[in-house]
């Protein structure tokens, strides 16, 4: 460290990077969860491990009343990509000047940190607190997200076992920390098309069926539909064609069938299946021979006015002076697993400028008004 | 050979087989043009290499008077494709029942068997011939015919060297030797547009602007386009998009660009000036933002009534006993370079059926009988 801190301050920064330290790439733990189970069976949490195939999973729980404050986060990390493009080695926690180096130091080994010693230091002062305090870790996160907290969740629904409110650690802050809070989130759809056509010479098109020829109009029709009006709390749904693709390369070959990946981001004004229905319909309009699969990659979610976020806000307010944003833009996080439960959930974490990029870093400073902030909303729910 | 044949018809079969055992794939030659110049020589003919790049050719000539009636063809053959769907070594001529196999039996050294063979019986019987006898032999008419019968006829044009009547060799009969002839050809012209947006992610559209979804109204406009009605020697002007790419298969990145390779296939009713006039047309209408690349494949050309055409269905008729069809349509032939020269072109070659495909072969009867109709021709326009 470039100069000398309170010990208090160093509290955060340190465990933050021990969890650096361990290159966990999704979905690998390499020890994160052991290393926090450690310090929260020393708090007096009961600790679950949950590991389902590849992935390493942790339910930790205080308490065995109602309601149940829960931080959910990820231990694993996006890969490092370009070694070279890195000033410092992603794996190798560094400190200069006020910033901390290193993959995951905001996304999200820094808020995993921060709610750890929030933690600490709320049980220290509050033994005897209302309710339970609960943290529930994946290491699949920014994987396939098949055996992480949906799998968690799962096994909690099945026994009954239930979360009031979930503080997700995702870095939610955008210039400064707290001035933006995720309480709710997108849906995520995602279809794969294929359009199936006949394959011939170009010289012969009699003999063949162009299938981009006969699946433009159609995706002229999608691309140009409005699907809703969005709402107070949800921007309007989005249609996007990620990816397409016909033919090998020659131009004198018509292919025989023609490949589209879509995505849906949308509101609370419609559903899953709604979208599917009106897509089916364009697609049978234009008279398409197609194939058509589709993901599901997460329900929309809104956590409106109520305890958490009037805790929230307030401890930002506390914290850092300043009012919090409520938003529901960007994209998806494990919340969207938790709120089908009924839980109300909210995000908080670092500023996300750096994240999954090169040089990924968090302010030294903000690790700990963060933790702050996580104490603060303990302490306006369950005291 | 399966029985025993008369002298005189072993004449082709023999060189075919010679010629097919020449592993000559694009732009290899392999010694096919050095054999058939020892013949050529043998007959009277003055030969001229013409080596540019990578590919052979040869212009060989019997005669400085007009009258210039030219043999066009190509030593070249496509690749073998899958060796194990092949029932016999396809560089290895094998005759079966009645018919040869081997690649490039009937694309095109059979019809360079038949020409050879045809001259030299013509050459025999008619020494002092009226005007020339010419050959222009490629090994480049399969790829991307560069360096090929283009810059034989660039040369030729340089010094006022002029084809009267071409006869190219390619595989123009359909269901019976002689039933087609292709009297000219469609002309070809490939776009390669690259449709700019601003890559993104779908969670933040506003921030991107999706190529495809721009694109894709141009694209079906220009896919329901009528070019023209054809007339009565060319089918209707073809549109067909042969590629489209966007995306690297991320279901959440919107792609920064677009890329669509297109070809025409157009009749003597348009020109490429005009059909580029009203693509940009389309395209500027959409308000897109674009590069385009053209590659010009050939001009259309067509041969109406006159010499060639009347001594080429003559001879058929004499020879098969039938009437022959002449057609525009297919793909494209190095007539298309012969043609701007002022000269008359005609098709007239084997039963393509099984070009370009494995088990590629020729019926050994149609090889003696196409010597005859060539023989014929020579007869009735230089005698």
């Amino acid at each position: 460290m470039s100069q000398s801190r309170p010990v208090h301050e160093q509290d955060v920064v340190a465990l933050a990077m021990q969890l650096i330290a361990r290159p966990s790439v999704t979905p690998l733990d390499e020890g994160c969860q052991t290393l926090m189970a450690e310090r929260l069976g020393a708090a007096g949490f009961n600790i679950e491990p949950m590991v389902f195939e590849d992935t390493t999973n942790m339910w930790a729980r205080r308490g065995s009343q109602s309601p149940v404050f829960c931080f959910a986060g990820h231990t694993d990390v996006v890969p490092t990509g370009d070694l070279n493009r890195w000033h410092t080695p992603p794996f190798e926690p560094t400190l200069i000047d006020d910033y901390l180096f290193g993959r995951g130091a905001a996304d999200m080994k820094g808020s995993l940190a921060a709610m750890l010693v929030a933690t600490e230091r709320f049980v220290a002062e509050h033994p005897d607190h209302k309710g339970s305090i609960a943290f529930l870790i994946t290491s699949d996160e920014e994987g396939p997200f098949i055996n992480g907290t949906t799998r968690v969740i799962d096994t909690l629904e099945a026994r009954n076992e239930k979360i009031t409110w979930a503080l997700v650690g995702e870095p939610s802050s955008t210039h400064k920390l707290g001035d933006v809070v995720k309480n709710g989130r997108r849906g995520s759809l995602t279809g794969k098309l294929t359009v199936n056509g006949i394959q011939g010479h170009v010289a012969y098109p009699h003999l063949a069926d162009n299938p981009i020829h006969k699946a433009a109009p159609a995706l002229a029709e999608l691309a140009q539909m409005h699907w809703d009006k969005g709402n107070e709390f949800f921007p309007p749904t989005s249609f996007q064609i990620a990816n397409i693709n016909a033919g090998a390369g020659a131009s004198n070959v018509i292919p025989g069938s023609l490949e589209v990946m879509f995505n849906f981001r949308y509101s609370t004004e419609v559903t899953a299946e709604l979208l599917i229905q009106r897509v089916l319909g364009i697609l049978d309009a234009h008279g398409l021979d197609y194939d058509l699969d589709w993901t599901f990659n997460g329900l929309p979610f809104l956590t409106g006015e109520g305890p958490l976020l009037d805790a929230t806000r307030d401890a930002i307010r506390e914290v850092t002076g300043s009012e919090t944003d409520p938003q529901t833009s960007g994209g998806t996080s494990d919340g969207r697993f938790i709120a089908p439960t009924g839980a109300q959930v909210l995000e908080l974490g670092p500023v996300n400028a750096s994240i999954h990029k090169v040089n990924e870093c968090v302010r030294v400073e903000d690790l700990e008004l963060l933790a702050k902030c996580y104490q603060g909303i303990l302490e306006r729910l369950l005291c």
